[in-house]
């Protein structure tokens, strides 16, 4: 009977997060409050009729404090009387460069998109979560921000996604930090390299195959709290021991 | 010969870089270009009046690209038809909070000043650091910034700080890739806990021996390209197997 509110779920990943928690029995996943800019997209709004008053709809920002403010006032009147479970923060934005570093001409906006809003999202719900059983964020990373993997993505030209994904993987050990006394599991996860419209078409896997390893990772970060302060990769069947020069999805903890 | 460009030097660590450098022999250091937001400090102007004509202050705000434009081209009259050699990324700002993280409230600002800034000083001084000898950038960034030492450094309350310098760290990392064909050495450098404004009065080291530690990693970076695209840390006498409990300056890579 868990209550989850997902950022960024007009397309992409968050879409099917949406869906695939949608699907299980109510007696597991109560509530799905399913946010984004612009909540008028098609599947988004054919997901939350199929599934009336178990999909919550919420058009957020979640660069505004003011409109992330408005959205937590939202959020306590559709809990009702409830906490809120489990944050996800989805939402996020990457955008490619030609040429070398240089031209980054979007740097400061880039870390608002994926990590101040994140700061301002956990820290505006962290009072709904602190009344919630399972007291769990998630915040969307991947192994294209971590060090150890700099060599092996040198080709790929996204470096404020990489700078700021970084970034929000060390804002994702302080909060966890922070908060791990009142028993909050706070963890950034890799979702893997998908085919979605951040991805593009060479990616390794499908979207569906993404959320289900993402919500896998979420189920037992709800009740593993020894999971709190680490990065984590989805698991994959048949990418758990990958022929040299593909990625590996193991369910495991990918070098920082 | 060389000539340096060091930002942040009204105080601490910029400082006593610039008081160093202006105490070798001409042969070596040809030209110190001294910039802080304010140059006015009775130091920094005393050290000018000894060392006429080869340390030169530039009043520059690096957070500003129109202050940052207007530095190059002084800069280029400054240096005379030649190229700059090094260019040392030591201005940033440490804030300390009380309370958990959800206080943290100038996010935005601190990159801006410790990211955002490097990014905008680099890219706008390429062009005379390609004319350079030694094309040698160094971003001051810090242990408290790396995975690697979270936990050893849980208990200090500058959350925008750690999570600014990692991704200082990472925008140093995009650097070196992107000009490594062309010759450059772009590095980080941890320069220890040193008894400045920003680090206290209960630190390791003096900012002497945090800025000798410094220059000798400068130098050796100008030197060797292989050094590019790392965390260096300072070498200090005595804390190269320190007990238990204490930090290592070992003239080493931290782990990231």
């Amino acid at each position: 009977m868990a209550s989850y509110l997902i950022t960024g779920t007009s397309r992409g990943l968050g879409l099917e997060l949406v869906s695939q928690l949608a699907a299980r029995p109510v007696e597991d996943v109560r509530l799905i409050i399913a946010t984004a800019r612009n909540t008028e997209a098609g599947a988004l709004q054919t997901l939350a009729t199929e599934h009336k008053h178990r999909i919550e709809l919420l058009s957020l920002d979640v660069t505004s404090q003011e409109s992330i403010s408005a959205a937590v006032k939202q959020v306590e009147t559709l809990l009702g009387g409830k906490g809120l479970d489990v944050l996800v923060n989805n939402a996020g934005v990457c955008t490619y460069i030609t040429g070398a570093i240089d031209q980054m001409n979007n740097l400061d906006d880039v870390f608002r998109s994926n990590v101040t809003s994140v700061h301002m999202m956990t820290t505006s719900f962290i009072p709904l979560l602190r009344e919630g059983d399972s007291k769990t964020v998630v915040n969307l990373s991947t192994t294209v921000g971590t060090f150890g993997m700099q060599d092996y993505f040198a080709a790929v030209p996204c470096p404020a996604y990489k700078i700021t994904k970084a970034a929000l993987n060390m804002l994702t050990v302080q909060y966890a930090q922070d908060y791990k006394k009142e028993g909050f599991t706070i963890i950034a996860l890799t979702p893997g390299w998908l085919r979605t419209d951040l991805g593009g078409e060479y990616a390794d896997l499908s979207v569906r195959q993404g959320a289900t390893g993402s919500l896998e990772i979420i189920e037992r970060a709800r009740k593993d709290r020894s999971m709190t302060g680490k990065l984590w990769n989805v698991k994959v069947e048949g990418y758990e021991n990958p022929e040299p020069g593909k990625q590996v999805y193991d369910g495991g903890n990918p070098v920082w």
